[in-house]
């Protein structure tokens, strides 16, 4: 077979992912062929440690002990990259493919979310395709909505559950009562947190595949220093519980919004109403939603990890650019990429919840009060339960607030934990209806 | 500007979604073309009357009374055929597009339901285009999905809800618990159900769309005589209680699934557990479920209808063609296309809600049990309540079965349908767990 009618494919990285692909073109060659009009083959892989037991045949392939060398092998049409990280190999070996001309089918969010502009210029330079839908929400195909099913729209929003783990851990919360080190602790026995978890935890991993669904959304520079980012490990089981007492679920949400000049990004706990579809998104499922100003509010879920979901992604990509379609990278071509600016959350306009724990007497919610009056900080709903129970003898008191401005609920919030009555940092958690 | 650098458009059809794709392409005209790589310009457009006020400013189109003119114009390089009918002109101003090597970008699953490997093949035979992703599900970008993101995957099964004008009715029906009649003229005073209404409640549109998610899913001919079609005329307010007291809801649904060696394709009311995705799609929303081997569960909810949604998947398709991207019209081209075994709907294994109108007396039950155990039906859940009170004098008796073959329950009802004690026709609602 000559290389007119196959796609030769170099495979780098041959973990849980690389090895879903592997499984793929083999037990699907014959109907991957009719689809992509071209037969898919690997030619070649690379891998640390060539002599681990995978499951899967590989003698097959030819074997490169050095990664880089797939950049340059005159047999490789498409680089596929597997090896993570933002800099290191994974950079070297996606920016050489792409000089080379090779194509690049990539699941590596940091690297893009970190080099995305950069990368996406030398592709197009050298009129190569850079995929990467495997990145962001595995299983789902959001690249290509946004770029190419819903590009009609200009988007007003999108926003999803991008991190299984989060989303793990803060449904084991709700559904056991349990605290967060106790449920991270099993997560990480299971598998479904890492040894070191706060790359997931803290909201790094949801943030950079926030700063690429903005760039597609937008047609701008990917901008990851952009991203406001918090985590999930300052929410305790109170809050939890008060969150489904108020009608609410919390969410680990990545939030993209074109607001006033700008787009905000933002990756932060959510209160969200129990009735929204987001809502019931549980365990490690991944979810984005997708307004658009013609084709209304689109929702999309599916698994966003693990082997068969990713690989899924791969293939996806691959039999793309086998059947020779290409689509610029971050949906315009990077001459056109907008360099767009960037709204602070503190100028967010919404509702919160306040949880702050109190001295068990009386006056103490007229001074948390003067201080929101002179704030300007409107209150809706107030609840305060039990009595002196806590770790410090106090009281848990919640707010709700009304919308408003976030610059003027953090000034409040520094006074209040300024106050001598208040015996621990005020906790926020915002609230988004959609 | 030449035709080098843009791509010509002629509209066919001024309806709701005519205009919808005239305001697109003119609001969205310079990111549009940003990216396309093109400028997408219309050219020329038909409808029937010229001169009727659309809202839109259309004097800078050519206006063509006859459709068909848009099929030859040496202007036009991509046909929208939004005129709508399985034969007659939108059948011929297809076909003439596709056979002058026209792209052709259409709404019409009515066509494509009857006439889709013929025209696959003239498309595929001419190197045109013929995209129909506003065919199916309106705003959720499902064909994209299944014939190119999802395309690395064997579909275990594709289902969906498909058909809005029926999802709103059941929707009402189970809020206001009134019946199917009184929601139905309620419905089509609002303009969400037509004056015959019998294409969508009959389950024939989704039936369409079922045709095609199949043929996309399975590489298959289109088949449209396989499918097994019923609606949602014969749900009774009753229904919708017993549903809600069991824990289900009720759909229409449309599904596709292999089957041994063969496909069911079958549209009909199911009843879901509450606590499936596909349950809480409400009013007029799509979703659609692609189950497949690698991937795993993948839902796709978004607007089924209306001029937003659906102009947005044609503008989609439009901006694909421009891009230069071509995918076979099925998933695999015309010749690849299988010709599967279709699976009778008599041969599904699954559970079902039984409705009976019987004789409010003793012995009536052991009657109707015997009958099943003849035909080994086996039970799992019998439900009866209140006395007589019906219009003649009977009571329900609603019994769920547990898994059986469907051929065997068709039996059993025939001949409790023939017994002296039994007052109306059995009633029986497929139940899918998913």
């Amino acid at each position: 077979m000559t290389s007119e009618n196959m796609i030769r494919i170099g495979i780098a990285g041959l973990g849980t992912v690389g090895i879903g692909v592997v499984k793929i073109l083999n037990r699907h060659q014959a109907v991957l062929a009719e689809r992509s009009g071209v037969a898919l083959n690997i030619t070649a892989v690379s891998a640390r440690d060539r002599s681990r037991d995978r499951g899967i045949e590989t003698s097959g392939f030819r074997f490169e002990p050095d990664a880089l060398v797939l950049a340059e092998a005159p047999d490789v049409d498409i680089v596929v990259e597997l090896i993570g990280g933002a800099d290191g190999v994974a950079y070297d070996l996606v920016k050489g493919a792409l000089q080379n001309g090779k194509h690049v089918v990539t699941a590596n969010k940091a690297l893009l979310a970190l080099h995305g502009t950069e990368l996406a210029e030398i592709a197009e330079a050298n009129n190569a395709a850079i995929n990467f839908e495997a990145a962001i929400a595995g299983g789902i195909p959001i690249v290509k909505a946004l770029r190419e099913g819903l590009a009609g729209n200009r988007f007003n929003r999108v926003y999803g559950i991008l991190n299984g783990t989060c989303n793990y851990i803060l449904t084991e919360m709700e559904q056991t009562g349990r605290d967060f080190s106790d449920v991270l602790a099993e997560a990480q026995e299971l598998g479904y947190a890492e040894a070191d978890p706060s790359f997931d935890i803290d909201g790094v991993d949801a943030a950079h595949k926030l700063a690429l669904l903005a760039s597609l959304a937008y047609g701008a520079r990917v901008d990851f220093s952009a991203v406001h980012i918090e985590g999930i490990r300052h929410i305790q089981a109170i809050d939890i519980a008060f969150a489904k007492e108020l009608g609410y679920r919390i969410k680990l949400l990545a939030i993209a919004a074109e607001r006033g000049e700008g787009i905000e990004q933002r990756v932060h706990c959510c209160m969200v109403p129990v009735d929204t579809p987001i809502a019931h998104v549980d365990g490690v499922f991944n979810a984005v939603v997708a307004d658009g100003d013609f084709v209304d509010t689109t929702v999309f879920e599916g698994r966003g990890a693990g082997e068969g979901p990713t690989a899924s992604a791969v293939v996806g990509d691959i039999i793309d650019i086998a059947r020779g379609n290409r689509v610029p990278t971050f949906s315009v071509p990077v001459t056109s990429l907008r360099t767009i600016d960037t709204v602070s959350v503190a100028s967010r306009i919404g509702r919160a919840y306040i949880r702050l724990h109190v001295v068990d007497r009386p006056g103490v919610i007229a001074d948390i009060a003067a201080v929101l009056r002179d704030e300007a900080v409107s209150i809706s709903t107030l609840v305060q339960r039990g009595r002196a129970s806590g770790p410090n003898g106090g009281v848990p008191v919640v707010l709700i607030t009304h919308e408003g401005v976030e610059s003027a609920l953090t000034r409040a919030l520094e006074r209040i934990a300024a106050l001598q009555v208040v015996l621990e940092t005020p906790r926020m958690i915002r609230i988004e209806s959609f």
